[in-house]
């Protein structure tokens, strides 16, 4: 069984906040249907961006957000004047990510500002399972996530785009089908599909930045990995953008 | 909370079949952290398309298995020659769906058959969501789902391709954030978070093709809805493949 917990009571984090720290009374108080407490072996804990942002003190001026975007900028792949004379980018940004005004975001920040995602989110991600560890003795799968639009469907959806201790392509091309063959084209996206169930719960306006995912032990890991980075796909072997962009 | 099982005991399934009364059983003997079982109102039931389509009869011998898949192409996308001489397409389907061999399956299908998708997975979703009505008295949101490749990123997640009494695209706009601001760019492609969610537990190995989703009571809707061929974006809408094929 999977189940998954967004708890309350996570603070406003600001610059220079150490974010397991500050989560970490929240996690402790969650209860799970076994009446057990906080964190397990196993678990997964997935972590809005932006809060990491704001510890980590992503936060620029609003007046600044086109140069924001564009400092941001690594390609551009499209792009799209709306009614209001402002325009939408969509752009390759330093971590590889394909998104919407390069991951600058402008809600939930103080009004004036706005948050770039964090710098190196597998070294955030890192840190943070550093901290969750010294605190619950367990060492969780950590994941940060962030929201993103996709080509050919409409609506957004959560993705990973940092991770520590989390297996995040599972590839079950080893495995057979119910009739014996070799399974194929078979690598799970599985740290998506993490983040994924976590927005579910998480909710943006709700103000739950955290859901721990419980029931994926098999995607945790001792070492902290190679990160979300490899979740990006090289342009050469992306057919699926092929001519895209 | 959020709470996801995936029931064994759920039969190989063959052209003619009533899926909703076949995976009644299994559905039935589901216990719940709470101690009930069965199924709930707020449920989602979550079914891979490969059992919908073989119910559906839509099996082909797999000698024809390029011709099917030319047979389910409405636009090529991307085609990659493989190291064996194979042809990789990735095409739009008849569905609107951009896939790699247009959905044709040949995993967990009798040797020298593939399967093609549903041919109306949101009318399968219904059918399905009727039938499970009349067996457990209460109306879950159903969907059908199947694994699919994306651009720019690895791997392969699940998404929602039929839909029944689930709300697809769940709109925050009209939300404010935590600072009083109405929330931008907020469509939740909430019918492929579920999709994503229920994966991690249904696996393709482990012959598991039904989830149940409880703890989403938010997006299951009275009436069936437009189904998750409203999930589809036209090209026009696309931004994120703005010149991609």
């Amino acid at each position: 069984m999977l189940l998954v917990q967004a708890p309350g009571g996570i603070p406003v984090l600001t610059k220079g906040d150490d974010v397991a720290a500050l989560i970490t009374p929240a996690l402790a108080a969650l209860v799970w249907p076994d009446g057990t407490t906080g964190l397990a072996a196993g678990d997964v804990v997935v972590i809005s961006s932006k809060i990491v942002s704001k510890a980590e003190g992503r936060m620029v001026a609003a007046r600044d957000r086109e140069d924001a975007i564009t400092s941001q900028t690594v390609r551009e792949v499209a792009r799209r004047e709306r009614a209001d004379g402002t325009v939408l980018r969509i752009v390759e940004n330093p971590l590889g990510l394909v998104m919407a005004a390069a991951g600058v975001d402008a809600s939930n920040t103080p009004p004036g500002t706005v948050l770039l995602l964090p710098e190196d989110p597998d070294a955030s991600a890192r840190r943070i399972r550093r901290g969750l560890h010294a605190r619950f003795g367990v060492n969780p799968g950590v994941l940060v996530t962030d929201t993103s639009g996709r080509p050919w469907r409409r609506g957004v959806a959560d993705i990973a785009i940092g991770a520590a201790g989390v297996l995040v392509l599972e590839d079950l091309r080893g495995g057979v089908d119910g009739y014996g063959r070799p399974l194929t084209a078979t690598v799970m996206a599985a740290a998506d599909e993490v983040a994924a169930a976590a927005e579910l719960v998480k909710g943006k306006a709700a103000g739950l930045p955290v859901a721990v995912v419980r029931g994926v032990a098999r995607l945790v890991t001792d070492d902290d990995g190679p990160g979300a980075r490899s979740l990006i796909r090289t342009p050469e072997e992306d057919l699926f953008r092929h001519g895209a962009d």
